[in-house]
């Protein structure tokens, strides 16, 4: 249960003149209550006034195992059988009257669900949005996070280590990631951040390309995007290697990729502004003429999950500050010829930024 | 491209004078487009209309990938830097003018990109909601679909061959998880349909337990919940058997289960009601005492996504029919103490059901 991050919710509420605070998210449960639960299409819940005592809703088969977590406050479960609209309601009603101000999660609260309960408070306000809020609550890492994404950036470090090792002639890319994803297990890291991504030679040049039984091919690239979760905290980096020499075409793309990367990490301190991050790396790629083959954004966000606020992305004028974690990872398409990104997650430190993971970015041939 | 169901989706919007469908569950915009793409929190959506052509409008970096997939239509992509709801109006209103009437997927549409998208449309009615629609579209499977889950049942079949198989003294069970998915990649089943669960003695007493270090344990149970995505549809089944001889009490709790598990899977033909069987199962645990220990439903829906339509649970009315696919898992857990369920996935025949599972049911002593 996290005390302090309660508290600086009760006074955002005070602040804000809302009666009731309905959380929905299940990773925003976990930040305050330290009960970690996918609900999947049940209903989880946690519900704030700013006098009262919280409480958490979980579906019954949940509810034992949030009752022995670190969560102080009453859990009250329900079972399938049950309308759990009409059993918030009542809580609700009961615990805290008729709250006339309620803030939801509007990034996490679906529309059926948002139907159903404020079907139940009828003359409720529901203008005010917590997703911000809970951005903006993130975003910023205590340096116990930031310790923590540390290790999962290790870890991240010791997939690559992994995954190269694995590299062969004949080896496929679903082989390959059965490799790592098994070595981790077996090293105590029960889960991946992600599906993890092994794309060889020309299905690199898809962003989002699925891993299959396609083998490694020689004198071509191969990409390793990856993360692991570890302890709650994510990690995610991407690793672009060659098998065997690859061509110089191949090797000027990739220098390409990874001058903008290294400039653009080199530039992350306080007070610059996220979308002048983006656009330094995306400066570099389009002065050779590859612009329009960067085609996302520069980076993302990291902690609990591997994709939160904030977006390096043109447009974002948020100002970058200490103890903000985020992805770093310009990248160049070429359908059917060549793919290369190079990602490192980063924290700002007061002067600067330093990267979670360490696998060399210099340019790794596979023999 | 699914040609039949979107002339389905067409019918039904034309007997409900709506005048555009906007799609935003990824799993539906694969039924229709064959199309598959996890978006994160970027924007994938598809539009439907009556007469004229629909489109797809995806991320820049998927856009490739879906213009190569099997959808005919349009696709439009957008970039991070742009605003992707002022793009979806504007490709609307050139389109298809001002839709009066528009249907979304209510469940599956967040309340904060509803306000963002229906901000463009003022005046149009937003009342009729696509998800139940979608439902009942998908809860009869076809032939062809059975054969996949079929398929996926199979590899569920090896993976607890390989899980059995690797319960030895000592080992955990993250280790145990390792070599299931470990050995499945190997063999070509790049994905498992959910994190596989193996939970240890008194572990499996939490029906959402999270395996770990745990070690199993001589004379206590293991349980296996596990299942396999295979061109895109899922398995999902569970087996509880001991490591060594189990305590009589514990044979007593596995037989309860096991007899709750095949009452309802005897009873499930088509003209039954989904909350009938639910009773069938709940009703031979309780006749032993043990109703408070069962505390979920009997079952869920599978197809493309693991928990769908429909639920067997009190309360619902819904009269099975051929062609419906769901889950059969009764539980007993007693905290601290024993845990087991049985399950089997089914899909319904004319007169009866097949289960897409064929491990043995009776309880397996691992020596």
């Amino acid at each position: 249960m996290n005390v302090e991050k309660i508290n600086e919710l009760k006074t955002w509420m005070k602040d804000h003149d809302t009666d009731l605070v309905y959380v929905t998210n299940p990773n925003t449960v976990t930040y305050f209550t330290g009960f970690a639960s996918d609900p999947h299409e049940r209903i989880l819940a946690l519900f704030f006034t700013v006098d009262k005592d919280p409480f958490l809703f979980t579906p019954a088969l949940d509810a034992q195992a949030a009752k022995e977590s670190s969560w102080e406050y009453d859990v009250v479960g329900y079972q399938d059988s049950q309308d759990p609209w009409k059993m918030i309601a009542s809580e609700i009603h009961t615990r805290y009257g008729n709250p006339a101000d309620i803030t939801i999660e509007k990034a996490s609260l679906s529309l059926d669900h948002f139907e159903s309960f404020s079907a139940h408070f009828p003359n409720a306000n529901f203008s005010k949005n917590l997703t911000p809020v809970i951005e903006q609550m993130q975003v910023r890492k205590t340096p116990k996070e930031i310790d923590t994404l540390i290790k999962a950036g290790d870890w991240a470090d010791v997939a690559f280590d992994i995954g190269f090792s694995a590299i062969k002639k004949g080896a496929t890319e679903t082989e390959i990631i059965a490799e790592i994803e098994y070595q981790l297990k077996r090293k105590g890291v029960a889960k991946m951040s992600f599906d993890t991504e092994v794309l060889a030679a020309a299905k690199a040049a898809n962003p989002h390309g699925t891993p299959g039984d396609d083998p490694v091919q020689e004198n071509h690239f191969v990409l390793f995007d990856l993360g692991v979760l570890w302890q709650g905290y994510c990690s995610d980096a991407t690793r672009t290697v060659a098998f065997k020499e690859p061509t110089a075409f191949q090797r000027k793309i990739y220098n390409i990729v990874l001058e903008a990367q290294l400039a653009a990490q080199k530039a992350v301190k306080p007070g610059i502004k996220a979308s002048e991050v983006d656009k330094i790396a995306r400066e570099v790629i389009e002065s050779y003429g590859y612009g329009e083959a960067f085609n996302h954004r520069l980076g993302h966000g990291i902690g609990t999950t591997i994709h939160e606020y904030p977006s390096l992305v043109a447009g974002n004028d948020l100002v970058l500050d200490e103890g903000m974690c985020f992805s770093i990872e310009p990248g160049i398409y070429l359908p059917g010829e060549v793919g290369v990104r190079i990602e490192d997650c980063v924290y700002v430190t007061k002067d600067g930024c330093q990267p979670f993971t360490h696998t060399p970015k210099e340019l790794t041939i596979i023999d």
